[in-house]
């Protein structure tokens, strides 16, 4: 039997040493019966193409790779503000519309509200809700991070584990990750694509 | 004949008025022969159920509301950092996967790596690339954000526009949301959905 393939989102291709960092995901999820597919596992060959044109190619590749999995892991740690990256949102919702099962984890463990707050400013409107200081409403649904997001997650029978690492580790530490795989031996199958 | 459905994604949503905005928007569709389906549009009880139950039911509705459209234009300008609201683009990742022909706007110009370099930070790398603070790799496409949300518009058959707007404007201008409009009129049709 096959293992089933599981994509593994996140800003991790943005690491100094990805490869390694991929190489570590792939031993855990073998650890747990899957097989891990890394972004970077695509061979894209960007001799004699502008970086445009690469930068579509890495993108084709990416979601052929989606559709070849059935799970999805996404790392949500808060990327430049206070929400994941936006790479990785967009990879969830790929996924969620192709049926797949979607996973979450991230290294901060403190809700969506509070780290908007932090960021962006806050201040309460006349109706009781809070808005940042360019007056977008923040949300305050007491969840990891926007409520789309969430929903792929829970929808599809997934599971986010938030768990607070360091700061030398903040993007590098693997115990939610390895928490999602456990969740997903313990869930055992995978969802039937639509 | 049925105009053509556009979902208007972007965080319009978090506006103090809302409602009044997206009837901006949708006037705008009317006008160059598309409807608009904005977010809210569906009707949600949030009576005697929790936050989190609301949450879960906002995120299903908009699926539902993307299913039901053939084009989606996202409003991308950068939201709380470098990059775009993270629901905007989860819900492009979901229109691409179900063959939706994908638009983008933006009301600020400068490119995505000038804007990650101011907001995180920007030191050479060895290899000539370029990291933030956090040691995380910054993208050099020359591209508006990340690359799979450009992938997404390009391959759909889509475009995106960016024209700058003053503060005051920074959400509100609908200079380049026209744009997409005016372009999604010229191509005439829309995409099969397979």
């Amino acid at each position: 039997m096959t293992s089933p393939r599981v994509y593994l989102a996140g800003p991790d291709v943005f690491l100094p040493q990805p490869t390694a960092f991929a190489a570590r995901k792939k031993a855990l999820c073998s650890a747990y019966g899957f097989e891990g597919v890394f972004p970077l596992d695509a061979e894209i060959d960007g001799q004699g193409i502008s970086k445009h044109e690469l930068a579509l190619r890495i993108s084709r590749a990416n979601e052929a790779l989606i559709r070849s999995c059935q799970l999805l892991i996404a790392h949500v740690t808060p990327f430049r503000g206070p929400s994941c990256d936006v790479g990785t949102a967009y990879e969830m919702g790929f996924a969620r519309a192709l049926g797949l099962r979607v996973f979450a984890y991230s290294n901060v463990a403190d809700d969506f509200t509070a780290r908007s707050s932090r960021s962006a400013g806050a201040r309460p409107r006349a109706d009781g809700s809070l808005e940042d200081r360019d007056q977008m409403q923040i949300e305050t649904f007491g969840l990891a991070d926007n409520l789309m997001l969430i929903g792929a997650v829970e929808d599809s029978g997934g599971k986010l584990v938030a768990i607070s690492a360091g700061k030398d580790q903040l993007y590098t530490q693997l115990a939610a990750f390895e928490a999602c795989l456990a969740e997903a031996r313990r869930m055992g199958g995978v969802p039937q694509l639509g």
